[in-house]
C-alpha cells in the first residue's frame, strides 16, 4: 500500500503474542472490550458481525458520556488484514460524514510475534491533521499495549 | 436490504437475458464499453480487477470532454451481486467527495431471465435529489436497454 503522508496516519510496531491471537483479540467481541480505548475510557458494548460488509458497532464511554460508533467492515483476511470504517453501516448504507477508514496488517516476525502495522486513512488533509491532533499516535499506540497485556492473561 | 427513501434510488426490472450474462456485461471491460452509458455518451477505457477493494476505473466522453471515474468494488458475488463506489481509490483511499455506491442484484426470473435490482445510496437527501435530477431513472434505465440489446449480440 502506498501510503499518502496528507491523508493517512500510520506505525508498525513489533508485538511479542503472534498474529493469530492478535487476530482472535481484535476480531471478538469479549476481547475488544479489554483493549479498544485508551483506558479509563471504556467499551459498554461490542457488536460483530465478521464478513466484507458486516457491521462492526461499538458504544463507547468517554468521561461518562457513551459514544455509538457504527461501521463495516471492507476485507477480513484472517490472521493477516482487517479494514473496517465508518463510511457505511450495514448494507452498504453511506455515512453523511465518514471520519476514517482502519487498516490493521498482521505479519509473522519469525520468533513467534508479530509485525503489526496500523493505518487510518483520512478523506482530507484536515480530518488527518485532528485525528493526529486528538492523539492518534498515543491513542493507538496505547490500544497496542492493552492489547498485548490483555491477550498474555488468555 | 431496507431502502431508504431519504437517501436511495432504486427500480427493479425483469429482463430476457440470463444472470450470467448480465454479470459477464458488467464485468468486463470490453463489454462495459458498449452500454454502460446512455448514448450518444461513450466509454474511452475501463479499467478493472474483480475482487472486493479492486479497482473499477471508467473515462467516460461527455459532449466531448473525458470525465474519469475512480471506484473499487465493496461487494463481488459472481451472477449474484455486484456493489461499487466512488468512495474508494484502490488500497481503501477514501475519495474527498464520495458521490454514490451502486448495488446491483442479480436474480433468475424462473424463465431463463433476470430480475435486475439497481440501487444507488447516497450520503445525503441533497445527492440523492441532485441524482435523481441528473436522470438517474431515465439514465440507469436507459443503460439497462443497451445491456440487453448488446448481450443479444453475444
Amino acid at each position: 500500500m502506498d501510503l499518502d503522508p496528507n491523508t493517512d496516519l500510520s506505525f508498525t510496531r513489533t508485538l511479542p503474542i503472534a498474529p493469530a491471537l492478535v487476530w482472535d483479540c481484535w476480531t471478538t467481541p469479549a476481547h475488544i472490550k479489554h483493549f479498544f480505548v485508551p483506558k479509563p475510557h471504556s467499551i459498554k458494548s461490542c457488536d460483530i458481525d465478521l464478513r466484507v460488509g458486516g457491521r462492526f458497532n461499538t458504544v463507547m464511554v468517554v468521561n461518562g458520556q457513551e459514544m455509538p460508533n457504527s461501521g463495516v467492515y471492507l476485507e477480513v483476511i484472517p490472521g493477516q488484514r482487517l479494514v473496517f470504517t465508518d463510511a457505511y453501516t450495514e448494507g452498504w448504507k453511506p455515512a453523511p460524514d465518514p471520519f476514517m477508514t482502519a487498516i490493521l496488517d498482521l505479519k509473522p516476525d519469525g520468533k513467534g510475534g508479530t509485525i503489526y502495522t496500523a493505518t487510518a486513512r483520512h478523506r482530507s488533509t484536515e480530518t488527518r491533521e485532528a485525528h493526529e491532533n486528538m492523539g492518534f499516535y498515543d491513542g493507538w499506540g496505547t490500544v497496542v499495549d492493552q492489547l498485548v497485556d490483555y491477550a498474555r492473561t488468555l
